[in-house]
């Protein structure tokens, strides 16, 4: 059988699908697919659920003569990289020191590489996406929560402690809204899907008045960004005005962001991004405003075109490069 | 005459007072004086007396030995190294596109090296000072603005436009106080001795009690960042409030940068760095109340023992590095 080179197998490992692709050397994408993750089912199910899904990939794989080479794991959490280890994962419940890596070798038989999420999206808008041509720039994944990643001088920034920036947690509101993390007023607060259907929520408990409350108070449709959006595009003020104050609030941390490291660009994907034909003007006004001490113009303010891929794709690209070394 | 290598003229330019120094290869500082900047006098005259303060120690150096090969020098504003050029700096009004490194040049005939005040005293603490075993860290100069210098990978960062960070700017308040800068809230108008001395005077317009009115309000004797500090040190309240939304605030900047950099230090100089026996452990606290992701206790917060002479030595080793190249 033949072998073309290069071919990965990248996953990513997220709180409700796992996305697995099999990757190109020049980040073609030969097959992508999606599951459930079933977190419910506990660490060991969704372990070998994520092995069986490799090992099928494997499979068609060799059934189209690609072999696949090796396998790069994004995933959730507060990771060691090197060792391949999830410590723990706020949205994995129960998730402690999972030896990840390990595992999923020895159940499939190919090297395995792990880094945090965030920084395998960040891997695939650098390699083939809004990044490629960017040498310094943050990618903002606005999600359920708000991931981040650094590109500089060209390459994934880790920092000391080797797990990448924690964006979504600098403080905009030193007296805001108590995040998740523990934090008052994070970008996360202000900027991720949560917490603005959290702030719909409070809306419609108040009567204020909206399109909004026509079909959504039922569990059968629950509130969701994508409705948000929806009820936003049609006009309706108070769900615009929750994506003015996102897009505002962005456009301070992005004017933050380029205060504190002079980047170039910033690559914003994730589901909320979608948005972006709503809150993009907010946050350019706003960045624009807010970055005084540089020029606005030498900043490229993008969206993923990537989207979902980004994930499959920089999990791939980073597991070509420690391979590598 | 036998020349010692590796002899550099460093000099910090600053609004008030211009320092100058004979710096060694091991930053030693053989020489150092202080020199008022006259800034009234304009442009022109500014420029022949930095001129003529480096010829004077060049003719010490020479009676000692010692002959500098070369001449470092930091300056306010916005700067562009490779041509040498002070575009404007707003604390130096008038100043338009000065070409500082080649008038220098031709007056004392020397090779000089231009870079930002905040990115010399970053190399300074870097190269013999507080970070020297930092490989990555920010510097805060704490004076009438708020300066900042990052070290990523043991090597100054500059960033795409080469200026390297305006951490000062960021918005911590986003209906802050206006900044001179234009925007609002930045960590200046909360961290500097400026609007330390603004709010100050607020206070004592509004005759909040405090001890500092007695003798302070004449103008032989105006407020300064020392006479707060002294009067905290009193156990004044009103004082010690002032210096502990400092330190709060500065906590608050520090977990946005550790959060988006995962760096591993701070070093804070400046001349209301000297006032951290009264803010530091108020900073401290928030710091550790906001740094949610990553663990405070792997983050160093230090205080700068170089103290004055950090501009002068990194002035020095800015021009060392770069005329290696």
């Amino acid at each position: 059988m033949s072998s073309k080179p290069g071919n990965v197998i990248g996953i990513d490992l997220g709180g409700t699908r796992i996305k697995a692709g099999l990757v190109g050397a020049q980040g073609e994408i030969h097959l992508m697919e999606n599951y459930l993750t079933c977190l419910e089912l506990g660490e060991k199910k969704v372990l070998k659920r994520i092995a069986k899904i490799i090992k099928q990939l494997i499979i068609i794989s060799n059934k189209n003569w690609i072999e696949p080479k090796m396998v790069g794991l994004g995933a959730p959490g507060v990771i060691d990289r090197e060792k391949g280890i999830v410590h723990h994962s706020p949205n994995f419940p129960g998730w402690k020191e999972v030896p990840l890596a390990r595992f999923i070798t020895e159940e499939v038989g190919l090297p395995v590489y792990v880094d945090k999420d965030a920084n395998v999206v960040t891997y695939g808008e650098k390699w083939v996406g809004a990044g490629q041509d960017l040498r310094n720039f943050i990618s903002l994944t606005l999600g359920t929560g708000v991931g981040s990643g650094l590109i500089l001088n060209g390459r994934p920034w880790y920092g000391s402690q080797g797990s990448g920036p924690e964006f979504g947690h600098i403080t905009l509101e030193p007296r805001g809204e108590r995040c998740g993390c523990g934090n008052r007023g994070c970008l996360e607060t202000l900027a991720s899907a949560t917490y603005l259907i959290k702030k719909a929520q409070r809306g419609l408990a108040k009567k204020i008045p909206t399109q909004l409350s026509k079909g959504v108070s039922n569990s059968s449709n629950p509130l969701s960004a994508k409705i948000l959006f929806e009820t936003a595009q049609k006009g309706d003020p108070f769900c615009i005005s929750l994506f003015a104050d996102l897009g505002r609030y962005l456009g301070i941390a992005l004017a933050n962001i380029v205060h504190t490291l002079n980047i170039e660009g910033v690559v914003l994907g994730g589901g909320v991004s979608n948005a972006y034909t709503i809150f993009l003007p907010y946050l350019e006004k706003e960045f624009k405003k807010r970055l005084t001490m540089s020029s606005a113009e030498s900043v490229s303010i993008r969206i993923s075109f990537l989207g979902e891929k980004s994930g499959v794709l920089g999990a791939a690209k980073m597991a070509m490069d420690r391979n590598k070394r």
